[in-house]
């Protein structure tokens, strides 16, 4: 693979320029306005995945959000990987924050920026790429297949029901995946873990109208006040999660364990700084690194209610509402702990006010073992080209349908991930280092040969 | 005043009319794009008190919204009544909820349909109509003058310096309001008591920048938890607030006070199937009533932070933000309570997070003397006009400017508000039954007649 490296150098900017045609598409899988673009973006993968070099190249309806489904089967005797991304990305709001348009990508500072430069299309990118050269280059070992995704974001409703219709088709001996994150420039990691996910709406609904705070407030049920009352007595003072039973399922680690978590290098001081936070926040008894791997949360995402616009109007409102989102650590149930979540939510509330919980989206908790072919073919890949041995990590994200794949179709998968915390995915100026995109560009055709040669 | 009942049927229909002509221009003065229509509607007031028979009549700036002077002086030997309205409005929203445009009035089921048709545009014009009879019928006992602004929704900012400047123009025996309500329409009663008002608006931030929930939840504060947290922390668990020193300086009634308040007609199953509400929520130790009339409260009137849109977005936003307004009761100084506030506020913040508190508009509570003639003048007047004694009563509300009136110019007011509960003031289908816009009209007169009677 000496000429890799030339390769990347000659193409690189085609390759930019066709993951630019990726992003240029607002395929945000979460508002219905989208739905076009959907079906844009993935016809998009198509003609790029073909000219790549796959045999064949399918959009495949689901109830939702189309997959986008490709192959290159070359030899049956051979190991064959599976490569999962999603072409959907998260919505851009507050959109007054972007420096630059967000599905107009630009390259600043060494960095593309963009909704989706990472998260996925950047990183999902970098496998067709790979692939493009391994084909061309005549050095794929082993047989690729192909699955996009276009619902990651909202939960990958329709891909449980893919997977399970198509369990023939989607046979591999391993799923590899770029959709997380590594330590730092310098520091290779490899994702072992990732929580899982119960997510779900509240509303707490006061008076049948919005009143006059003044004529009323005092007497009746203020719906915002409550829901902040019912909120925040959802952790204690230690800042764990008061649900009852939350923690039935979550497995202690070893003194052992912690102690090698410990190893991963972390600045406190940096990390502070780059939050511009003065302080950390988090379970009583946990270090930042373990309250963001092995345990569990509980964050809302959004919450409005009342007069929200501008100067003042004195309301006392109809509704309030809240996301809430509790992240889940291995060996802890999506559903279940969601069901937790309802009937405890249910249970505060005075009898003053009405409560509607929904459950939205959720998914399981996955660990990776570190002791599987996948495992060190990755190693030895980013040993090859970052020269340094990578660490395993666990990550905080989430990536459901993990978990389902190996429920489903019994495969494991492998996570190189080649983000960085600062690329800002889900919040606005997302973005995604060059140098990034093109060493995974780089290291995954190792992570093949070594693959390959280890499953021989 | 024989005559009076034929003049109001006579011209019934071009009373309405006028009063859409007002209610038809959008005034909303929280909003800077309805700048204009201040001004319009301040100049259409103009024509409209011109008409009704004013010697002169001036839209006088101030520092914000003009405000719009009247008078007709016909013997300084005479009482002077000062009227005081407001023609701005509050905001629509949430316009969906509007059964009809908020400024298109409609008249259904005997009720004028609109924001302003009560408050206060429908209450303060039945003063032009009711002074347009006794100057077209030369029956007006004493001079009056008209004062109109517009900013009392917003906290009658620019009146106290209007009022500072102008306080020979403004002097007068006795202050003229309609801006309240009544128990109900076989209830007459009058307004002796308003609350205060401290409004603020706080901001909590967290990371500088919106986060992944997965990647960093758990360890870093979620503003929006922390906000909850910090509202929830000033209510403790008899709904008393939380705020050190906040009561020091609130009147405690007597036993026979209360008694004597807990007299007024008031129907709790009634009042809870209106408002749809299984149980009401307040203060321990406190009737509905007494919540509403003698105690202060909290109640937040806006709050948001994080995706509020549709769908589901994992993030750890960077901001939240809250609207809190506090009504006070007499004896309670709004600014002291404003800065016991924000020092609370700001000293329970935990060290993750900054907090950052912005004082709003606030006013005093005012209390009303039943044994002044001007209260003796208007019980008579409601009597011959509802064949009943009007009930004093205490509104939860506010009218900040009113204790102003009282400290600037050295005059008391009369509240003779014709306002139900059910006109849905500060809400989406504000109305006001068209009987009682007619009977404030009839009833007025009898005000100016007994009160020049009392003063002779």
């Amino acid at each position: 693979m000496k000429d890799l490296k030339n390769y990347i150098e000659a193409n690189k900017d085609r390759f930019l320029e066709e993951l630019f045609s990726l992003i240029r598409i607002p395929s945000i899988s979460s508002q219905e306005e989208h739905k076009e673009d959907m079906v844009r973006c993935a016809n998009r993968w198509k003609e790029l995945i073909l000219a790549a070099g796959a045999d064949k190249c399918e959009v495949m309806p689901t109830e939702g959000n189309p997959v986008v489904y490709a192959e290159k089967i070359i030899d049956s005797t051979l190991p064959t990987v599976l490569v999962y991304g999603h072409y959907d990305v998260m919505p851009v709001d507050p959109e007054e924050l972007w420096k630059t348009k967000p599905f107009e990508p630009v390259v600043k500072d060494g960095k593309i920026w963009a909704r989706g430069a990472d998260d996925d299309k950047g990183q999902s990118f970098m496998h067709a790429k790979a692939f493009e050269y391994m084909v061309k280059t005549n050095q794929l070992p082993c047989n690729v297949k192909f699955m996009l995704e276009g619902e990651e974001e909202i939960g990958s409703g329709s891909l449980y029901g893919f997977c399970e219709k198509n369990k023939q088709m989607l046979k591999a001996d391993i799923i590899l995946v770029s959709d997380t994150g590594m330590i730092a420039t310098d520091i290779p990691s490899i994702t072992t873990g990732l929580r899982g996910l119960s997510y779900l709406e509240v509303e707490v609904t006061g008076p049948n109208k919005d009143l006059h705070s003044g004529i009323f407030g005092g007497a009746v049920a203020n719906p915002i006040n409550i829901l902040c009352q019912m909120i925040a007595s959802l952790t204690n003072e230690k800042n764990e999660i008061a649900i009852p039973h939350f923690y039935d399922d979550v497995l202690v680690l070893s003194a052992e364990e912690r102690a090698l978590m410990a190893k991963a290098p972390f600045n406190l001081e940096e990390y502070k700084k780059s939050l511009d936070i003065d302080e950390v926040h988090g379970e009583e008894g946990y270090s930042t690194i373990e309250r963001t791997g092995i345990r569990p949360t509980l964050d809302v995402c959004g919450i409005w209610g009342g007069y929200t616009g501008e100067g003042s109007k004195t309301v006392l409102p109809s509704k309030a509402n809240a996301k809430i989102s509790m992240r889940l650590v291995p060996n802890q149930d999506s559903q279940k702990i969601s069901a937790l979540f309802q009937k405890h939510f249910e249970s505060i509330a005075p009898a003053s006010v009405k409560v509607k919980v929904t459950p939205c989206h959720g998914g399981e908790a996955y660990v990776s073992p570190i002791d599987m072919p996948a495992y060190k073919a990755a190693e030895k890949a980013y040993e090859t080209t970052f020269g340094k041995r990578p660490i395993p990590t666990r990550s905080g994200g989430s990536i459901p349908i993990i978990s389902g794949f190996e429920r489903i179709l019994g495969i494991k998968s492998i996570l190189m991930g080649f983000g960085l915390g600062e690329d800002a995915i889900h919040s606005p100026n997302e973005n995604y280092k060059l140098e990034h995109f093109f060493k995974g560009i780089e290291t995954i055709p190792y992570f093949y040969k070594f693959y390959a040669e280890l499953m021989k």
